[in-house]
């Protein structure tokens, strides 16, 4: 590996907190090259400019910000990320595939199956319906062999990630209900994206602690999506997203329903083995997701600045139910990171390169 | 009332951050004067020295700490309020009622109708159990007229003040089912006390949100007791807290389940008429609790540094649940406010009498 | 004083934090009636609705928001609050003015004696120079018997107030040089006021520390008038200010130098005397300066939602300084709530009405 | 490089917060494996237990803290990070030595050339001050040769750091004066280490800002003993710490006087010509010093888990000083990067490696 020659990645719509994710963990690669990068806004600028954080890193004195246009983009670089609004990656999506580029999308456009579930969910007709057939749930933990092949990879969003990762492998396995499961999350405030508006000052957040899009929010349709498809029934949630003062890191707590009762401590015992177990089997290996065990609960300081999700579970036998928390950055492992790991399938470099 | 002579209170364990909140509503009272302030730390020193803030105060100046003493303190102060940890508040309670006081006990001693529940919860011994029958459950919006004739007032936590006023009225109107309930509660760190423990250190809980307590905090218990009188049956729920980067402030989701099923937006049109009149009924000519409508949902800064609750509520059709919210200071409304707002109508003060 | 009638007063800008704090402390204040608000992106809205917070206070649910009129504002009220940017302040303050009101001006608009050091700090003309000589620089510790008879409040700027407080009695009693003198300050973000721009978001100031402005900040015009003024003559400072991640809160560090050398222990006795003496004098009645002893250091948060200002300083025989810190609500004693003490002082209310 | 084997280094105290950093810099250094950690309050425990976000790390597993022993130590390690309180490293650095281990001290036990300023400072006598003369102080950028061939290195405080790195070089050259010079310093809550008091719990530390240890802080000794060294003569200071709401970040504002006057454009022209050549030439190539050009200011959210410090100046020709600011992370470029930096010298490593 230490010789290959560096794949060339660009990023278009860098200039937002994934992008500047993106930047990060492509600056610093040891396989990919991060060839180009395009900002309507910064355009004409350095790296070093725009981010002065990224000044000591020769290539960012060096690198400019571009206006983003397909046809370039697919001259500098083998693999693109998208990190744009939902309807506008689209736009860039089909001419970069048409011209031979491998696209990482980060945006909402191409995690759904169906242009009218899409449509349901973000009021407008889906830009580019032909694709979604071809698009795979950028989720490597679940869809590792799918991305390895994968032209498109429709990357999924920072709640579903803390939601689907815990659930999918207990709903597989027959261990958990389908109905009934309640997601309650909390996000920090880079979720909200680099937007200037005054529901995410500083003053506004700080000391700050509200819900939101109460009771439905967009990411519902993939999370009831990929829910559904483990489930092999339809599946339906209850999501509650709140906005925490955090720069990052979401924390989600899942009310689920075991199949089995456990009215005593041996079946509690029994049922926790099998979970254990669930787990262990699904995730034992996973460079990127971490089972906690003994008394430790997620935290997100713990996994800020990482590609890992946290997780740990409790029954309780008062209520009958299964309590599965999780923790993650929800830039790095809900947006950016996991796009990383994406390429790093795609392209045929550990799994693990340039992601801590 | 502007002529009467003011009634002369005393705090016991005014060192913690009930207790400087107690302080600092007392100092200001128009019908109170803080005549005694107890803490073994700070015994001898005034409450200018231990507490900065309040020193262009006059009466902070010459007030001192004194060594705990309830026969002292029965001389000093006609009302009495303890803001010690659970055990310890009882030892002051017994004394102070037979000497005469009325005493508001911020603890968790008196809150429970039963021992037995009390040693399952915390562990020991109940230190008094004979005043659990006389003492009353300080919660205003629901216990005022046995507030008013109370010498003992178990003065209702931060918790279980976010979770009951917003169920009670519904499960008294019949409108939810007991079963089934789950309250999800997000805390600011002052809950956890003014202790010196690593856990609750600056690094420690910035950029940091965390569930703790997972599945059976010890608050549930009198949850449970006081949900349970409401539906005149057993109510076991599910109780998750978190601790998120915030001062104050608590933010509770519950998760109910309405008796009636919507199926349709006509059935839906009629519930939600339903639960406003409810609502109204309950709280809407209470000082204290703010009925959100139209889109806004609680958030915890229009809330700190004062003794409201504000109260919102979703129903949401694809689940069939109906998605309740709740903001608090869990200093104020969640403790020392609530006990000021008892000590009003126990005295036949205006109830909203130095509070806001 | 307590069945006079209600002066009626009004807020042009009235949805800035400044303008926001002013509601807050008007809608409580005893005798004052805020009887206008305007605000052109909120008009015809309630305030309840523009700030849920105040949605308890009966008044704010009847109240709306207007486009600001000058004629009508005059005809609702006696003294009008100006909350506006500089430049657009002075368009409100003459008409007003003309049609009989006392104006409180919380912009820069009437600080400054001089049209020329106006336009040199703010780039354009003086929008109405001729009534540069009729304002009163509101700092009520210094100005007391010209705000009572003032029609033109120019209110004092945060800055400024954190640093002309502690240092304009040392100056007058010439006890440290007029040359020299540097003051460093730490702002919390509300300074910055509402105002939907990427630098002032949540993730941009969170975990930030930035200086700004360095090394000429436009508050420097009055800080530098104040003091010559003082001094007797013409003095020029070194200020630094920063931006630090807290809702509220200014503190100041100044460095001075005293006039007389202390080059032993019982030289630096004597100098402490006389500078304890000083501030004794200067503010040893005052209500709103706390003057700390002992051990004690300013601390933002003794200070935040009360219109204190803390002062403590310490003689440095290492160096030959005099360092003197202060503390204070940039809101508050930095805006609204000084605004207010102005306010009391004009209209012959006692001077802590409505404030604490 | 590639193939080198491995340096084995252990960490004695690797429990507080520089412990935890130079536990995360050397799990994933390429060339040092970290082959000891030490903790009397966590022997016996892993890695991963005591820190979960470790937890990924295979090495975190099986490494387990041991009760700190000298002789043990020189048995695993050839390099040994001491993270003690000031007294205590002594004591291990003695032993370390005599057994022929490198060290390299985070204290401050050996960063004074003096005996007897140690005593005026930091209230006792050295524990060894016959190594006083052996150590290097541990500043690349300044001692970088001298390094090279230390023994024992006393690393830098996170205060002198930010402090001397901006002002040594233009000292040096004799661009500006030594007398008069002002350090006015913001430092996270970090900076306080991981210790169980009341001053540094998140609520008495959020939403405050405070001055302490005014004027007489103890690392002014190794401050004006570096800038003594550099000057040619003896130097004193005024330093003013402040905390501030931040977990890490120290921000620096320095107030300096330039040898020469500078009346006129022109003089101020070749001022800034000098000033620039100055830090170009001191700093031009150093991989962890950025000089900020344009309108960029530091901010301490640049700097964040990286080595790197942030250093920008103003001419101010109204004042005719000159203000230079820095930025670092104070366990960082404060603490552990800056010895891992030194490791990395001593050790014919590159000077990056592991850092970024």
């Amino acid at each position: 590996m230490m010789d290959m020659k560096k794949t060339k990645v660009g990023i278009v719509g860098a200039s937002g907190y994934s992008g500047e994710e993106l930047v990060r963990l492509l600056l610093t690669h040891p396989h990919a090259e991060l060839a180009a990068v395009t900002s309507r806004q910064y355009a004409g600028q350095t790296l070093a400019q725009v981010f002065p954080k990224f000044g000591n890193h020769p290539h960012a004195k060096n690198l400019r910000f571009a206006d983003p246009n397909a046809a370039m983009l697919a001259k500098q670089a083998q693999v693109v990320f998208l990190a744009l609004p939902h309807g506008v990656a689209a736009q860039f999506a089909v001419p970069l595939l048409q011209q031979g580029c491998q696209v990482i999308d980060l945006s909402a456009d191409f995690r759904l199956k169906s242009a009218a579930v899409y449509k349901d969910f973000y009021a407008h007709d889906h830009p580019a319906p032909d694709l979604l057939a071809t698009a795979v749930y950028g989720l490597p933990e679940i869809y590792r062999s799918a991305i390895k092949n994968a032209t498109l990879i429709a990357s999924p969003g920072c709640y579903p990630t803390s939601i689907l990762l815990p659930i999918l492998p207990l709903l597989r396995a027959g261990l958990v209900k389908s109905a009934g499961i309640i997601a309650d999350s909390l996000s920090g405030v880079s979720g909200a994206g680099r937007k200037a508006e005054l529901d995410y000052l500083f003053v506004e957040c700080n000391e700050s602690v509200r819900p939101y899009s109460v009771p439905r929010h967009r990411h519902l349709s993939e999370i009831e999506q990929e829910l559904s498809l483990a489930a092999g029934t339809p599946v339906v949630i209850q999501f509650t997203p709140h906005l925490i003062p955090v720069n990052r890191g979401i924390l989600t707590t899942l009310y689920l329903v075991p199949e089995k009762h456990f009215d005593n401590a041996d079946e509690a015992a029994a049922l926790s083995q099998k979970i254990t177990a669930c787990y262990q089997s699904a995730y034992g290996n996973e460079p990127f997701v971490r089972l906690l065990d003994g008394k430790a609960l997620p935290d997100t300081k713990n996994v800020v600045g990482t590609n890992v999700i946290e997780i740990a579970w409790r029954l309780d036998p008062r209520t009958g139910r299964l309590i599965v928390m999780s923790a993650e950055d929800n830039i790095v492992k809900g947006a950016s990171g996991q796009a990383v790991q994406s390429m790093n399938i795609l392209c045929g470099f550990p799994e693990t390169a340039g992601l801590i």
